[in-house]
């Protein structure tokens, strides 16, 4: 059995300048970054409590005790679990001057009180403790399947130490970021346990609206069908049924995004000062609007193309070939129709613009493109054209409905159209920011979100917001 | 009322290591930043020239004279309009040593001769002055609503200022990004003043085309058939004349993008060196030509739309079904056409490859990805690329137009198509192209860029230049 | 002649401090670091061999002799050839403590067995060598079109001299990047010439295959017409041919992504271990797996613009207006198929999502948007997201070929249509992958991939692997 392993293209042994690195513990980890240390061209030795056992160890290592071990190196790896660290503490002496490279992750989010890699600085005081590689898995490490995160995040008090590990980590061809002192390594080691935690609540939201939908629509368009008529038109459940709720349901998504905004304006007009704090449901609720905004997207692209679909379809075509063949055969055609031309070209012309800026809102929110701009112009895009972009959609869904709403038909057992529910969030955003936007009302929000506080009068106040002003945009 | 702000998920107090930070100035920037370090687990210390009126400062802090503040911290944020900075000249002695962040911005660019950071570095000659957080807004800071920019960025004279102030920013959930010596604050200043700078150009280009191209078309399609035929096609506006202005101007655009590269290898050319100043609008052209791409990209995604909603339309609709009647009323039918589906076929091709070469030009242009790829791979990506796009686009719209040009009626009032104005400028790219690909004219260019200089014949310019050459790629 | 070159908009000369800095060579990229230094307010020496030749150099800087040029400056920039280095021997004493920028690139890779940095290094013992700026070329110095990559990589062994240079890099408007010690300078040397890699493997799979199936479909759709019932069917060749051909090829290329997956879980469970080493051909496979998924997506793109503009096509509305007149003409009308409908709508519903969730992986795998993932979410969104698209658009296919398999007329010359060939690959991945998910297999592979080792029966081994445990996400 062999134990080198794949061939890192990207890494060149230099032959030159040999430094050793220790790893504590024989675990998978260990041995998986024994072997791109190796790789790299690093003397790599063990430390074991059990150092005659050396199996699956690669290649060209060496495995002695931890005493042992510590001697040639600088740099040691404690791939332990968090456990067995108060067997490090009879090494003090020893460690005192190392850089202990923690790598340790936890089971589950504040397991412990105290992060491990604190929680080992303090039972090896003398050692410059270092929170890295936690966030890299063994797998990746081995196989070099490094496609996902290439990031080593690296946080320690000590400098030189931070700096030692992170030239290891460039020896290794992956990228190193500061993030700062050992009291960050809490937030290190609970990165690699979340999943998607910021997605969870709009895609629950998504998933109940398009459920409501679904069956709403489904009792409007097949089932009323079914009982009132008796035709199956049950075809239209994959194509026209799911190009209605995602619409309405991206729609109302949408208006969930600057929703949260215009409560925060109204909250602190009520209460006349910005520093009485949210409730915790708006505070979560506007830390999550990105993903809200990115869910709504991703179903307006979806709604694009089934509406461009529409014309492939055989149940369209064979319509529209039947109205044909029934105006030739009723020889009477209908006359051209300018006001609805109009309409029907209004309404596909709003949609494509809305979606024009829904797309751009996508792109600024990408993190390379919403890093390159600077405050001013996030809010101006994000704000102004998330704005505008909820008016098109809005009017968009306005034209398709026209005067629908007037006709008894429209009504099935009572029932309004999806469409017409849609419409409810977004007036509901759209009305009051009308109202925010008018000069009086406008002037009173930048005033209190410039600091400024109602019933405070004194001189100082007044003097210091003044001075402040220019830090504002 | 309570001062305690929003929860930040993120952000774990730490128990253990109190550092102490001191803000001077109780405005809102510092009130913010003081709640946000309070939060992060910092002592906070206010720096007031009354510090009586501890009104609307963060629960947990604490208010006192400057002189009193500095002592117990090494890191004092200055959180001051630049007018009141030469209120810290008499603690200069106190202040020796301590970190002094300048966080503030000016009004307008340019505002003073010597940027703030400088200003105060000068007036406080023992401190070691950092420039950071002014890329950061109060609202961001306090509402947590840090969707935009989390960077922070650094710059100073002292590297372990530097490093402490990185060190707060990481702490606070915050990235930090060192951007040199102090030198650079102007620049920092600079930065939150931008609104968008390199789009305007771009921006305007497009706007004034598009003005002209609607009017343009609305007196070819609309006015025209209104004078001379009586009919009323104003329903056209919506789709029909924006599906013809926007890829119009999208290909002006496209090729806007590429022609100051032909002009500046064509004045290469004439002066015989590359060593000579382009005029000043070339260099501000060829410094937007990213952002050129970008809109006509955007024009073209447009024209995509409106194109493929065309089977859904009413208008269209109507036609169709209008013509198969009459085919069926007179009895004849048209024979099939095989140059003409050719034709309409390759016209389509050509507009798809077209629009997806556009398309990967667009992605390779977001942040991430242009990071990512060498300069030889970029040149390849967007100059072989670009005017690989350029071409196809070219070559769709002379396929579109095919041989209406010898037709009269396609010139109605004297006045030609669009499209037949568009292909100006894409000619006037790819004509010169084709000659500068000529090996003899690609020689001469590529031994100017690579730094020959016609007139000169010593052997030390040859020499240079061959040592140079691996230089070049 | 003059020899000021473009407006560096961003660059704000400072008066207040003048750094020197020294350039050893003349040639066109030292003209080019030299101009830009001179713009970003620096004094420049350069250092040359003939100092009384100044021709072409920037206007604002001296000429000297290499020992006299290094005099009054910490930083100097060695833009010389390789072959030029022993040059600089003599000079030894006088570079102790200087710091030596090697901005040298190679022609090819691998052309010295030691990089041109540490060759240097070696024959100027005393000076702090850093490796910087070969990634930028000379004619984006000095035209500013920084559009392409504005990242400086540094390395070397100095910390103290990486950050002069990476002060230097800041100040001309550039981003600097550690890169790590000066190991790492083969590496950085190799960057440049690089042409996209990772992305000839596929590219040639994408090429080889859009061949062979633009052959074959050929044969199938235009000669076999053409000889069987004489018709002349090329023009179908532009749009139903490349719309044949692009799903297909984009199906099995998605297919190749995940059966190196398939494949290496199957080679760990027959060797036992993962410590096994993988074929070569395998890694080199695993390891462009993401340019596979990305060229397969571009093919998805252009069959979904190749699909929906099917009903524009000429072509098609002739068809169907002469469809529509013989059910007129011969006054018979097709009944509505229901089931037809239903089969017709789920293949377009499934094709839509599978591209929208398509489309989401192409998002991730955006350099940025990935770097936000942990290697927990990397995971999910890649392999069960890349499984779930891949299952949607076989479905799709199969739904698209539904009982036609069935039918003689289907097998022209009895060649089954392309996709029934396309279906194979996306099968062999799928029919494994659904035994990979059954409990008692997935419970195996995961065991390896923790460590696990089939014959061994330690304890040791066994404590180890569960002290790890944690660390595996």
């Amino acid at each position: 059995m062999t134990f080198d392993s794949v061939a890192m293209t990207t890494l060149v042994p230099s032959e030159c300048k040999q430094e050793t690195v220790c790893i504590f513990g024989t675990g998978d980890f260990g041995r998986s970054l024994g072997l791109r240390l190796l790789q790299a061209g690093y003397r790599v030795i063990f430390g074991s409590r059990d150092p005659g056992n050396t199996a699956l160890l690669p290649e060209g290592s060496r495995v002695t005790s931890h005493a042992e071990a510590i001697k040639s190196a600088r740099v040691i790896f404690v791939a332990l679990h968090r456990d067995h660290y108060p067997t490090l503490t009879p090494l003090t002496p020893a460690l005192a001057g190392k850089v202990l490279v923690d790598v340790s992750n936890n089971l589950k989010r504040g397991e412990y009180p105290q992060s491990n890699a604190e929680h080992l600085s303090r039972l090896v005081p003398g050692a410059a403790v270092v929170k890295a590689f936690n966030t890299i898995s063994a797998w990746a490490l081995q196989s070099g399947a490094l496609d996902a995160s290439r990031q080593v995040l690296v946080c320690g008090d000590s400098a030189e130490a931070k700096q030692a590990v992170m030239d290891i980590a460039h020896s290794l061809g992956l990228m190193a970021q500061d993030r700062g002192s050992l009291r960050s390594a809490g937030e290190l080691e609970d990165l690699p346990l979340q999943l998607l935690p910021l997605w969870r609540l709009p895609l629950r939201i998504a998933a109940a609206l398009l459920a409501f939908f679904f069956i709403y629509e489904l009792v409007r368009d097949v089932v009323f069908a079914q009982v009132t008529e008796g035709k199956d038109k049950s075809f239209r459940i994959m194509i026209s049924l799911a190009n209605k709720i995602f619409p309405v349901v991206s729609l109302i998504m949408l208006a969930l995004c600057y929703l949260p905004g215009i409560m925060a304006a109204a909250l602190q007009l009520h209460n006349g000062t910005k520093y009485k704090r949210f409730p915790d449901w708006l505070d979560r609720w506007m830390l999550c609007r990105k993903q809200l905004g990115l869910v709504a997207l991703a179903l307006a692209f979806l709604h694009v193309l089934y509406t461009l679909v529409i014309p492939i379809r055989y149940f369209v075509r064979y319509k529209i070939a039947a109205i044909t063949i029934s105006q030739i055969r009723e020889n009477k055609t209908k006359p051209f129709d300018s006001t609805l031309a109009w309409r029907a070209d209004s309404y596909y012309s709003l949609g494509i613009l809305g979606f024009g800026l829904y797309v751009l809102l996508g792109i600024t929110s990408l993190p390379s493109v919403s890093n390159s701009l600077n405050w001013r112009e996030f809010r101006f895009v994000q704000s102004k054209l998330g704005h505008m972009t909820l008016l098109l959609c809005t009017a968009h869904t306005f034209l398709f409905g026209w005067d629908k709403f007037l006709y008894a038909a429209t009504y099935k057992w009572w029932m309004p159209p999806g469409y017409m529910l849609a419409l409810v969030v977004p007036c509901v955003v759209l009305v009051p920011k009308l109202i925010l936007m008018t000069p009086c009302v406008d002037r009173a929000v930048t005033r209190i979100r410039q600091g400024w506080d109602r019933p405070t009068g004194s001189g100082t106040q007044k003097k210091s917001r003044k001075s402040q002003q220019p830090l504002m945009l």
